[in-house]
């Protein structure tokens, strides 16, 4: 299995991304392709050059943050996350990992690849740490202004995903509203829910907010304003929280003595907040494997997803959700 | 001043009301009526039904949390939140607080006392804790299904409020969005976004779901259904990550010894965490003062929700609030 890495994406490329292909690489024996600028490349990589199990794939162009997804992927033919898609889609690499502009990689990707039979909006899942396990945050950003038969088909491929990937059972799929009735929420949400309630899933109903932390569902399906709202929203608070109780234990000596003391299982606490576990999130919905990384992705973060993209990639996953998909629309259809 | 308190309204009516109330009127003297079921309350107040200072007003029906709110307001006129707006309307108090549906409170206060000038959308404030002092976002869930004029009624009365009843000088107002740039979110917030930018408002752009802890915006608006979200988000957050780091730290002897050492400072970290310390929101855009409380509602934030009651019908704020949000709808009309 061969990863490309759009070496040009993200807030600290090509710097961090180039370090987290290199662990990637010296700790799991990962092949990899850095797609980017070759010099720059070359100069991160520095005495590493030479690792056999690293190619660079140079290219002329890359996409900024702030730019149009669509314009930039339509016009800039030779940016890094395009020419990355390209090179999978001519059977080069077997996935291509990127924590650029994550709507241009969604673009990109699309573009390249193509949706899966069935499916409108490809979506991106987020995986967030609850009192009990994972949870499946569906679509954190890929699609605003959804209709409702959107978000049902974000909900199939979500359950798909969690049943695949993550190895869950019969994982319970909420939709979530401001109000566990059925007919609490906005018009999308309560037209969805009917959706949801005539089929072969396994839908609890509406929950709210507070219960992505709880666990008591595995799949929570929104828009992708609201779930990207939510997942940033999430990860300033566990930011925020660790940093002011580290503040609050140290103005004092005691809050010192027992942070010092203590420290091992405050560790462990923090840990559980921490987003770099899995780098990264699969594009869900497109005949491949594309995996969208934040852009402010630390070195593990770019090194988990390097790992995620190459387990993915192996796997038959891909087709089992394709096959899913296809078999829950025709239930409900 | 005289607040009247929905006795049977919140998840742990009436006791939890009654208790709040019995302790508001003991530590503030705060003159209030209790509204509901005459015999359940009486035996809540148990020794203390002589107190002068707490009055009961009894009223034969409810409204329970799952009621559809414009309906049950309609049919139920001798329920306690409307018999409570009732006496509001009538002069016979001057403030309403309620932790009972929401959606019922709300319809109940506008029926009662109308709308201010200029206001569509009557929107209900969170007051959220970020590492630089206290965030208000708006609305959190008052109005789902907004339009982009309504988010920018929304600014205009959190920015009185803030100017007003949070003593801040000149709020930052940020939009909340899923990316920083103008162009980035939905409809509904790239039409606003123009709005805000040609209004008098101190208006810093979009902001993301992180920003609502950096304390960088002192004022959010997004609509009610995204708001409601978030707050709940928050909340369940919170308590989780109390839960999980105490757990954490009990498993181990070191974790035990250092929580034990540094408790005070553990417990002050925690208590920035609650929220409870605002016990409730004032209904903006209203003619009239009615606190609304999170149905969950300790004690503790019944107790402050009348504070703020009495707080804000002592003081000019609403009158205030009416003002500038005429003079701001017509600088940008």
């Amino acid at each position: 299995m061969k990863v490309a890495v759009d070496a040009m994406g993200g807030d600290h490329a090509p710097e961090v991304v180039v370090q987290g292909a290199l662990k990637a690489a010296s700790e799991w024996g990962m092949d990899i392709i850095l797609v980017g600028d070759r010099d720059l490349i070359d100069k991160k990589l520095g005495s590493n050059q030479g690792m056999t199990t690293i190619e660079v794939h140079h290219c002329g162009e890359m996409i900024n943050m702030d730019e149009p997804p669509l314009k930039a992927v339509r016009h800039k033919k030779d940016a890094s996350v395009v020419v990355a898609f390209d090179l999978l889609k001519k059977g080069k690499v077997d996935a291509v990992v990127s924590a650029g502009n994550s709507g241009a990689t969604l673009a990109a990707a699309i573009f390249a690849l193509g949706r899966v039979e069935g499916i409108e909006r490809p979506a991106l899942p987020g995986i967030l740490p609850s009192e009990n396990g994972n949870v499946i945050l569906i679509d954190v950003g890929a699609n605003v202004d959804c209709r409702p038969d959107h978000l049902f088909q974000f909900g199939i491929m979500a359950d798909a995903f969690a049943k695949t990937y993550m190895a869950m059972t019969n994982p319970r799929v909420g939709l979530l509203s401001i109000g566990v009735e059925g007919g609490k929420g906005n018009e999308q949400v309560r037209v969805a829910h009917d959706l949801f309630k005539n089929s072969p899933l396994n839908f609890v109903g509406n929950v709210e907010g507070r219960d992505i932390f709880t666990g008591q569902v595995q799949v929570i399906v929104c828009d992708g304003f609201v779930g990207n709202v939510a997942l940033k929203l999430s990860e300033g608070m566990a930011e925020a929280t660790a940093k002011m109780l580290k503040e609050n234990m140290m103005r004092s000596f005691a809050g010192k003595a027992g942070l010092f003391i203590g420290r091992r299982a405050f560790q462990r606490s923090t840990e559980r907040l921490d987003y770099a576990e899995y780098g990264g999130a699969p594009i869900l919905g497109i005949k491949g494997v594309g995996i969208v990384c934040h852009g402010g992705s630390s070195v593990k973060a770019i090194k988990n997803a390097i790992r995620m993209a190459d387990d993915y990639a192996k796997s038959d996953f891909k087709d089992r959700i394709s096959r899913q998909i296809v078999e829950y629309q025709q239930s409900v259809a």
